[in-house]
């Protein structure tokens, strides 16, 4: 039915006969003549309709926007000047012979080029919404994304091997969503939030190389670049350690950027510690495309008078400073928008040093409420250590080390894209590595993991285990780009007695283990191979790669924050039927005894 | 911390130092030297601990079945008369110069070349289950053949879009899996039994091309061959027909096939309608490598003595022969078994005649208990319908049309394998084409669709939809393979009145459609391209390239036939916490009044 896609007919066509098939995204009529600007996925073309031809301009008259229309034409060279540059067919158009009309379309709710729809319209209507261009290159592009993915990975030897999506509900970690099994009543599936043991399974099962890119699973209360299910390109290898694992996962970024953007990202990726990402960036997951960065003055502040800054500093707390360079030009206006910025993030407060002649360490050099509370020796290690100069401002956290790091290290991000404080570099990768294996939770006094309870120590860390577990460091990895965590992982354990090791650190009990993680536990002691592996969550990839505002914008069907599908109308009611096929019924329909005696 | 696969190190790699990574699959003491089979994915090859290396022979006496291993050693020749054809390494051995355990194993539950093993003990220990050499080679099929499937649908312009796992429940067809929701309290999403509508609304939004390697869901009784979650290859195109549609997806069959397996299947696909299909083999699948065939008799018996022929002969029902060529000499035992056989099928038995002398059209040329209530007219019609000689026996089935054909049908492919009426051909595809849009469903007096009801009818048979829906042909298709239905689709019907005309012939109102389908009918009035597509059933297509007997053999991690992981033990029984979370609580808890108060 088609000779060319309409965005592909270029002047290597130029009087050849096209088909093609589309929609009208726009009909002028001018001069007596009618040009139709005919869409498909690849793009528009002019097709112009001449009145010479009388049977085929009267269908012409006839069409509206959106009508899906086949055409035959000739390509021709569009008059001199009258070229769209913007337009892969741009210099040429097509002199129509002959028009069908597939079929017709009542007025659309709004125009796809219109650019201020609410996102409710869009996702109440995304067929029409998905239409937009801007839509279709964002799927394609994640389209070339995944398949970059399963190239390089295919060439690496690694094989897909599906999981399962009805699995068992383990209460760790995010709330699952659950499905009643007809079955066996009273029990549940669980939708996986990530393949994580069924991976670890594959490798003790010898397939050496997996990887899957799945939907996962997570009943949480929505923010905004998350979804109810996500997409995850999931990876693990045996016999490679953490040095391996990492440089392969960097060449496939490395391809998949250059595949699917033409992006020669920098080889190999920058590394740090995630204790050294804190204390210069306040974040384990830094933008290292912004220039500004935190100084420690902790130990600096324990003697001042200030308490604000002497009482975390005493207290395991954590003083920083950032050295704004020319801040001092900063309004009190943006001031105290930055003020409240860091009270979202639990600050109460950022105190601040204007640095007005850098060789006064007094009042009169230095222009702020809290410098005659601060020593002299103080001030002078903040000048040092932050290497400030006369017209700088210094921008001080001082709280809890998480409220600081926090606080200042959205603060240095924010500052440092609004006020140009950046390298003019695209894309920042950054490995941060040697991650904690435990934090602590004040709230429920115990350990839990930083990344998950199957993360091998280091080595040399087995032994702290029992007795120093906040020591502990893990052989876990993530890949942080701009500012955004894309990737992580670790290398698992693939010892059941450092298994158990683990699990007494975070106080899970030889029953629990066995009814939670038996499976895993059993694998274990039937040869498991050393393993590890990584997961990259392929809807923030692609909306970077895209420049998208919000994940929405690269999922077809997304659901709201509300976690509801505007075109299908999902959730919905189910009938009564199938709650009891299920053995389940709605709590509140069993708030009155009536219902309950019914059944 | 390897230089090769275990399974890969031939001839080729002579005189080379090889590391190895992989699991003792066999120990041997041999003339105080051990040998070790070393195993990986890519299969074994043999490593020689020789008693001169002291340190590395303590640790190769130490090594158990199943003990993962790093070898490194010296490629060298097996002596003349030990190579070991069956082995890609059968022609080498690595002599050891070093050992590394890198995990141990007690001993496994079984050993991995044990063939007898319950499925039971197989699903239960999985993971070891996985390692063996079978299992790995249908998992690393299964990934060939689906990345087949994308690297033919990728260059074919076709992309892979992602469509939801949480959607709505739409009570037509099989039963849905439902998911409580956690915001919206009583309301459910269901997972996807086919991601049929959204595939049809990619296509509305101007795709143009779509595929999908995705899971669905049916919450059925299972059948040897189903699981509750399975793997369909979904593909979806515009702007094509029927002819153009089924073209490109048996080039992609052939490609798979080929790419996979390195088998050529013929070119074209032999076509055949539904309705020869049902007439000459009783099946909408027929197996092409069985060389019996059906013949109608049914006008031939009208008229005959014999009730339980001129019964179905007069009533609507349907008369068929089926000539077995030589098979006057089947025992009276075996055509007892064929008869109990066809009784599965509800046949009420097997009638029969032996074909000794052709030419006597009589009770003694032809010996059957049947032929004294059968005419000569209809008995001289059987034998020339059927081509029958002497020596040959017929076998009749009459009844419902429905009933001749399952048993017969069945039984035509049960007889000529066991028999050996075959082509001997390994792969017979075949279009099974023209399928009708409804079947009448007797117990609910109505019109059901044979296909979905959002397939075309045939455009010369819109009108009957409203006059005589039994009369309308779809424009559906089905690819059968060797007796089994590999994938089926048709071309969609675009256009929205179309569509509401089928809604009316299958007796759906238009208040239930806008509630039901209402997101598709708007959709169909802004400009829906013509459409259509397939889905191919993925675990069947590698069961039956891998020869398993079973779609469990082909899963990596599949449940029983009463729905249940054997590995994870799920589904299982979930705190109250995440019900009462979920707005739901279970049936028999609700029992006594005390529980429900406590609420």
């Amino acid at each position: 039915m088609r000779t060319h896609y309409c965005g592909k007919v270029t002047a290597a066509d130029l009087d050849q006969i096209v088909t093609l098939n589309g929609w009208v995204h726009r009909r002028r009529d001018h001069g007596g003549v009618i040009f139709i600007d005919l869409r498909d996925r690849e793009g528009l073309v002019q097709v112009v309709c001449d009145p010479d031809r009388a049977d085929m301009f009267k269908i012409a008259e006839s069409v509206r926007n959106e009508f899906v229309l086949q055409m035959s034409g000739k390509v021709r060279r569009r008059p001199a000047g009258t070229e769209n540059a913007n337009l892969t067919s741009g210099e040429i158009e097509v002199l129509c012979h002959d028009i069908q009309i597939l079929n017709a379309s009542v007025t659309p709710p709004f125009q796809l080029d219109d650019d201020n729809l609410s996102e409710t319209v869009r996702l109440a209507n995304r067929v029409i919404d998905l239409r937009r261009p801007q839509m279709q290159k964002n799927l394609m592009l994640r389209y070339k994304v995944a398949m970059a993915f399963r190239r390089f990975l295919d060439g690496a030897g690694f094989i897909d091997i599906e999981t399962p999506m009805l699995t068992k509900s383990t209460p760790e970690g995010a709330r699952d969503y659950l499905v009643p099994s007809r079955v066996h009543p009273g029990q549940f599936f669980a939708l996986p939030q990530s393949p994580q043991l069924f991976k670890q399974l594959l490798m003790v099962a010898g397939f050496d190389r997996y990887y899957q890119i799945t939907k996962c699973f997570r009943d949480e209360d929505l923010r905004a670049d998350r979804q109810p299910e996500f997409t995850q390109v999931d990876i693990e290898t045996s016999f490679l350690n953490e040095t391996e694992i990492t440089a392969i996962m960097e060449d496939m970024i490395r391809f998949v950027f250059k595949e699917a953007l033409a992006v020669e990202l920098p080889s190999p990726f920058p590394r740090m510690t995630y204790a050294e990402a804190m204390r210069r960036f306040g974040s384990d997951k830094p933008d290292l495309r912004v220039t500004l960065e935190l100084t420690e003055v902790t130990d600096a502040m324990q003697d001042v008078a200030f308490k604000v800054f002497s009482g975390p500093a005493n207290s395991g707390g954590r003083v920083a400073a950032m050295r704004v360079p020319g801040g001092a030009s900063l309004s009190r206006g943006e001031i105290d928008e930055y003020t409240k910025f860091v009270g979202i993030y639990g600050a109460k407060g950022l105190a601040y040093i204007k640095v007005n002649d850098v060789t006064k360490v007094n009042e009169e050099g230095l222009q702020s409420p809290i410098v005659k509370n601060l020593n002299e020796t103080a001030l002078r290690t903040v000048l040092e250590r932050t290497g400030a100069q006369s017209g700088d401002l210094i921008f001080f956290g001082a709280d809890k080390a998480k409220v600081v790091n926090d606080a200042m290290g959205a603060l240095r991000t924010k500052l440092g894209h609004e006020k140009g404080y950046v390298t003019g570099e695209t894309w920042r990768p950054l490995w941060v590595v040697d991650f904690p294996m435990f934090e602590y939770d004040e709230d429920d006094k115990r350990w839990t993991a930083c990344h998950h309870p199957f993360t091998s120590p280091k080595d040399e860390h087995v032994d702290l285990l029992a007795t120093d577990p906040g020591a502990c460091v893990a052989k876990a990895y993530d890949l942080a780009l701009n500012g955004w965590e894309i990737g992580g992982g670790s290398v698992r354990i693939h010892r059941a007695d450092v298994q158990a090791k683990v699990f007494e650190a975070l106080n899970i009990g030889a029953e629990e283990q066995q009814v939670k993680f038996g499976f895993l536990l059993d694998a274990l002691k039937y040869g498991a191979p050393p393993h590890g592996g990584l997961a990259f969550g392929l809807d923030r990839v692609v909306t970077m790669m895209a420049g998208a505002e919000s994940i929405r914008d690269v999922i077809a069907f997304p659901k709201t924050q509300r976690a509801q599908c505007l075109l299908t109308d999902a959730p919905g009611e189910v009938d009564e039927k199938q709650l009891r096929e299920l053995h389940i019924r709605l709590r509140q329909k069993v708030e009155t005894q009536v219902e309950v005696a019914r059944d």
